[in-house]
């Protein structure tokens, strides 16, 4: 039976319950499920508790991410591989689904390279940051999860990777799961978050996206706004690795993955 | 190959790098380890950082706990599968081991009974506490462990358990220990902590016992001060679940485990 991989977004109101319930409900008809998670509103919240500032950096050509500094990086680890996986893997042990929570670091799921030297624009100019602990994925252990998998258990997984100094790493969820799911030989890759999926005039939600096909890929990542950037660029990262769909869909209503492989949300969609 | 189980100490003075060695060296030469970890020393520092009080719980019989309240519940969790567990996963995949991190919550691992009112001294004078978020450990899923032996992978466990309810418990990591040492037969339980060993006359380290045989087992609970109540407790719970012989011994030192293996500590043996 083919995996299906799902991301559940990690910003404010992503709804893990009902994430949760279809997860469950799907392992319980028989379809594998490994579900990767983000982290973003548990690691501010912890960070905010602690006292330490949070900071984004934007890319020269837009994209946006945490600035993880040794300091955050202690926090996130703990809200990543502590808090949400954890909260996501007791959610789904209620529901009856044998979840196991691991984070990229375990048994080398996810091996990332440190990005030592990021180039960031701050009020229109570029800096170096040479601190920041954020990789650049590079490979899943897939053996890992279909060892979990064929002995019945549902793997969640934090994003964080192992780099070459054997540090952790702040990873994209989005990327993670993308590479996830392309180790995997899935099918489908499901991205849920807090907007109805890519739209052609954010917030404009009448302006959804509702296909983009390969010829389409170019136009699609001009258009996303965001943190969508990189959603898009996840899909196109899992299509180049073999996946035949993404979706982009709503997480903030009720049966969201059912609703996505149902047809909601924006299919990105392979030429295989 | 019979499973060795180590536990390595939560507190402050624990040298989590000298055990990790030991580990990745047995590991290496063939022996499975399961390593389990306390996290007391990271989960006051966290709380302290985010401005959570840290308090002990005394019971009537002198055993001392961490009052787990919903707050102090969330930053324990952090502490344990996040930061402890990972920054212990990352050394040993730098040495070359490859862990795997769990908690007692994945894949059902660790199952515990909250103690929904917990008897406590306080002055003198007894309380009730009804808010507490501690576990009895009840079983261990040797299932999912044997899994990840069998497929040459090092499993290291953070101190959670699954209540009833799907919650996330903080569960004694000695008792863990021993729970998870009788779950997988094994010979011999190791448990690694800031102390020599049982001592005699507390703290004078010169009055360390060097065994401790099944008729000593009362003596040895009444002459455990602090902390080493626990241990001791988790020592004769290992026993009766069938392990031939418990070690506490000193991880402030070079071959914490070796040297434990070697002799050194306080051996409690069985009968068989």
């Amino acid at each position: 039976m083919n995996t299906l991989v799902v991301k559940a977004g990690g910003g404010a109101g992503v709804d893990l319950d009902a994430i949760c319930q279809d997860v469950a409900a799907l392992v319980g008809e028989g379809t594998p499920v490994v579900l990767v998670h983000g982290t973003s509103a548990a690691a501010d919240a912890l960070a905010a508790r602690a006292g330490v500032p949070v900071r984004q950096l934007t890319s020269p050509s837009g994209h946006v991410s945490r600035y993880t500094d040794p300091e955050t990086l202690q926090l996130y680890v703990a809200a990543a591989a502590g808090q949400v996986n954890k909260q996501l893997v007791a959610i789904l042990q209620g529901l009856g689904c044998n979840a196991v929570g691991l984070s990229g670091v375990d048994g080398r799921l996810l091996l990332a390279q440190r990005k030592t030297a990021v180039r960031a624009v701050e009020n229109g100019r570029q800096r170096i940051i040479r601190d920041d602990y954020t990789g650049k994925l590079e490979t899943a252990n897939a053996g890992l999860l279909a060892l979990l998998l064929g002995a019945g258990y549902t793997p969640v997984i934090a994003p964080l990777a192992l780099g070459a100094e054997s540090e952790c790493l702040n990873v994209d969820g989005d990327r993670a799961a993308a590479l996830v799911a392309s180790s995997l030989e899935a099918a489908t890759l499901v991205i849920l978050s807090n907007v109805a999926g890519l739209l052609a005039n954010f917030p404009d939600e009448s302006s959804l996206v509702r296909c983009v096909t390969p010829g389409g890929m170019d136009a699609a990542e001009q258009m996303a706004a965001g943190r969508m950037k990189k959603k898009v660029l996840a899909a196109r990262e899992a299509l180049a690795g073999g996946v035949h769909q993404v979706i982009l869909a709503d997480s903030r209503r009720f049966a969201p993955i059912r609703s996505a492989l149902a047809g909601e949300g924006t299919w990105i969609v392979s030429s295989q």
